[in-house]
């Protein structure tokens, strides 16, 4: 069967969200609505951008995310998790992470898929790539902004206060410059 | 002008290699050499995975590698390094980064492509990516594993000794999982 780009995207806004979180993150939401306005995309993954606590395992599992936020977090709301995550579990390794923005996008075709991701490339979603070029024509867009550290090991935090109050700086920092970056495609969406 | 493969091809191998570390890092080298004897494809950059002390800069430009290794470290070689970058530069914020490993070609058209992609993708370098659809037919493969976090500033090493060897154990781990899946598109591009 060939694909149909209006059913699958009436079909894909129809559904209810299937994302872990309910709903689609603030910072994020005009983005999505622009792109799913478009005649010619709809959205099939969104994130921010956002800051995690994570069981470190090779295999995508249930309960792997211990904490989660699209926001900027402060030193005590941090410490804070970390102290009850490292009182429960004396065994696990935990990884902190902060992930770039991202968002997939379902294209009517080639030109429209090429226009986008183009778009994006050139506007500081650096490590976007196409999916698919038969079918659903996906491009993933991704911001380049990362941390990613063990936090944890055995029950016990790993790294200085002082360490933490400079990682949060730089992570809420990185955060802020996804949000720009959103904004920016949101304007690019807007002009016809 | 429409791209010819052949001439690019020819161009692109007979070209000095450009980067900033002469020739190609020896744990990608077969794959390199499969790649660039197959009808259908040329490498235009590849990186076997590392780890690098970078200095914390929003834009590109030179100077910014600070240390720099396709090769597992001991503790003893990068606390070396950490202590030679900090006595020197007591201002710059230096990250820490573990890279996995990339690689970049140019394909002959869309069906050799997406077969390489869909190839790699399936093969555990789930960061790959298509760049360009028209032209170059170009793909960027790269896997997943890495590590980000700032480790010196204002001349100081932010993190313990403890927490080094933790993260080097875990960095040189995911440099030896790049390594294995270099491996498997190795045995891919082998196949007939």
């Amino acid at each position: 069967m060939t694909f149909n780009f209006e059913n699958s995207k009436k079909l894909a806004l129809g559904k209810k969200d299937k994302s872990s979180i309910r709903g689609v993150d603030a910072p994020i939401r005009n983005l999505v609505s622009f792109v799913n306005a478009h005649d010619d995309y709809f959205t099939t993954s969104s994130c921010s951008g956002r800051i995690v606590l994570i069981k470190d395992e090779d295999k995508k599992q249930k309960g792997l995310f211990l904490f989660r936020t699209h926001e900027k977090i402060s030193f005590e709301k941090l410490k804070e998790a970390l102290e009850k995550i490292a009182g429960e579990d004396k065994k696990i390794m935990v990884m902190f992470k902060q992930e770039p923005c991202l968002l997939v996008v379902s294209c009517r075709d080639k030109d429209s898929q090429w226009k986008l991701f183009s778009f994006a490339r050139n506007n500081g979603w650096k490590k976007s790539g196409i999916l698919s070029v038969d079918k659903k024509f996906l491009i993933e867009l991704m911001a380049t902004e990362t941390i990613s550290f063990p936090i944890i090991d055995g029950g016990k935090i790993l790294v200085s206060d002082d360490f933490l109050k400079l990682v949060l700086e730089k992570a809420n920092k990185n955060l802020k410059k996804g949000w720009e970056k959103i904004k920016r495609l949101e304007w690019l969406m807007e002009k016809p």
